[in-house]
């Protein structure tokens, strides 16, 4: 029995509130001048003494050695299985816009590209047209009907859009269009299995309706979609842990992935300062919180060690006045500003309570966090810790 | 997915090189006089200064308390689940010898005994014959044909022996001849599955001539056979890994445990020296090398603590002007002179890349390992951890 399964055998309801701190991307690498990472050079007088008071270790989010996307890392740190539940790439994006992906709908990533009068695709990214145009195009093509289907057009970013085909009964293992090079037509979209067909044939009536709309809007004069997938059937907090769970996150990839799991999702304005006063206004609410904190991932992404720095320390400052029975600090994959990127290493994971067993970790951060008192634990064994932390666990077994 | 799994869906081809160097045994015990195990009693400046610059930890090969043989062992170092892909005993004694077995061969262990005039086994070894003898037995039982499977007989060492059908489109899943004792017959090839009736009879009929062809061979008149097995299926780590590897080993077994994953061979010559000159020689041919050093086992099987300490010395000495991406050293397993034999105790490992995150070890011991930034980890893990630390694994999940 997986972490899921114990949860929903084991969870009872008790008064002790959980917040879910995730600093997007928080572990990182050495600066190559100093030997010291990003939260090893930040001044954090408040997490340092959370530390001295919790119990820390370091987590596994996916296996060692693997590299989580966003997706992966916080279906871990919720407690599902990245390698059981895995996210499409087109469910991932919709998500990611904080599209309201309902059960059965289909949906795909879709870029507008540039056909030649032959039809061959001569740019994939249709020149990386402007928002503004993106927004315009997806304007034009949303909410036209095939058979029984619904399409959904949505905007991403430039050249980039979401297609939600929406009822009919549509099963998803279909094909891309999108030929992933330039120089070729667009592929037919095939059912890789019998339940896909009729998803198949209205993608590609989609496709060929689409070039008539977009016949006179060179060069995003064709569209090619990729990732066909429905949302994936995640089993909600509520039910599993018999919980009542908000998310406080200003980025909609984070609120979209909250959602799958069925937690409420506040408006959360767009800074920290606005997070943390979201979770005093929600506090006697919700009994969990998942609050999100972007910045961290966003300055690692950059390159930019002396941002993440600064960032730490900000969000340091911030920290004091929380009194959640129980607190847990932690990361969905590291983002080291040396890499650029997320990376493989393990992530730093801290937990306060008043039943925690400390240790004699006394400093926020990678190194000290080797020798702390969770050791090194897989991320989805965070939220049943965290569930036993706030006495919402019975004994397994008699 | 398992790590393989992982592998397969996320590696690509990057510049990166990466050096597995497998100190055979490498774990030891203290020694009962000075409380020191052979790693802590060498001094070994440079493996120091590797674990000060590298992320250090302990690998569990199996599982805890289980004691690997040397094909278990390598197959995890390699990222290949030991207790899923098994090698069975008459296939890892070709290996063993650098036979080359093929797909659909069954190999069988085989010993040279004594019959009594009664057919009755009185000397399961015959006396322990010379290798010579063996090899000149060896000769006149090779390349017998039965129906349409052909026997190849190779010596091992002393009584040792293998014999392989080959052809026929055999099966395999019989029991063994060997009685395992003496004072009673050698027992019926039986088949445990329909698809192995046919080796069952191929094998009873080959025994039979042996016996005739060894009549005036007393005291190794007769053969007894077990372990009748096939090539495991090993998936190649080229392909899986998008590596170009290369095994650098001088003793037999290690190489055709290299080559059952779809390493290149080198020619390796008789000592460490000539091992790290190869290395240097294929350099610039592949991205991944697996070299292989014997005698630490040798020492530690031996009993010999003063010989094992010796000989990390002399390792020690050869390994300065390595500078691969990645360099990993460790064990397949534990041999701590003390025990005299292989040990389920966890092996040290350490990995050193620019992109290691390291910790504060400095020295390169069992002990200073456990506070390693690696922590216990699976011996199946370090593949990936070396490909993700070379940047030949992509991120897992969009």
């Amino acid at each position: 029995m997986d972490s899921l399964g114990l949860m929903k055998n084991l969870s009872q309801v008790s008064p002790g509130k959980i917040l879910l701190m995730v600093l997007d991307g928080l572990g990182g690498l050495p600066h190559p001048e100093t030997g010291k990472t990003e939260l090893e050079t930040a001044r954090t007088p408040n997490l340092d003494g959370l530390a001295a008071k919790g119990v820390s270790g370091l987590a596994e989010v996916v296996s060692p050695g693997i590299t989580p996307g966003s997706g992966a890392g916080h279906l871990a740190l919720f407690g599902y299985d990245p390698l059981r539940f895995t996210i499409g790439r087109g469910a991932l994006e919709a998500v990611g816009i904080d599209f309201d992906l309902r059960p059965g709908d289909v949906a795909a990533r879709g870029n507008f590209a540039t056909a030649d009068r032959s039809g061959l695709i001569s740019d994939r990214r249709a020149g990386r047209i402007s928002n503004e145009k993106c927004a315009e195009l997806c304007r034009l093509l949303d909410g036209m009907a095939i058979d029984k289907v619904k399409i959904l057009v949505r905007p991403v970013r430039e050249h980039r859009f979401i297609a939600v085909f929406r009822g009919g009964g549509l099963g998803d293992g279909v094909t891309d269009s999108d030929p992933q090079q330039i120089g070729v037509a667009p592929k037919e979209v095939t059912a890789l299995r019998p339940e896909a067909e009729g998803l198949a044939g209205v993608a590609n009536e989609f496709i060929a309706r689409v070039r008539k709309a977009l016949a006179e809007q060179h060069p995003a004069n064709a569209v090619l979609l990729r990732g066909f997938a429905q949302r994936p059937e995640l089993p909600h907090m509520g039910e599993l842990c018999k919980l009542k769970p908000a998310a406080i996150a200003v980025y909609p990839m984070y609120r979209g992935l909250a959602r799958l799991v069925g937690m409420d999702v506040s408006e959360a304005g767009t800074t920290l300062e606005d997070e943390f006063k979201t979770l005093q206004e929600n506090y006697n609410k919700y009994d969990f919180f998942f609050l999100h904190v972007k910045w961290t991932d966003t300055a690692g992404e950059d390159g930019d060690f002396n941002r993440k720095v600064k960032i730490l320390e900000q969000v340091d400052t911030a920290m004091p006045g929380l009194k959640p029975d129980v607190l847990v600090v932690t990361g969905d994959h590291s983002t080291p500003a040396v890499l650029g990127g997320h990376s493989w290493h393990p992530v730093p994971v801290l937990l306060c309570s008043r039943y925690c067993r400390t240790d004699s970790v006394k400093e926020f951060s990678e190194t000290a966090f080797i020798t702390g008192g969770l050791g090194r634990i897989a991320a989805t064994h965070i939220m049943p810790l965290a569930m036993a932390n706030a006495l919402k666990l019975t004994k397994f077994g008699a």
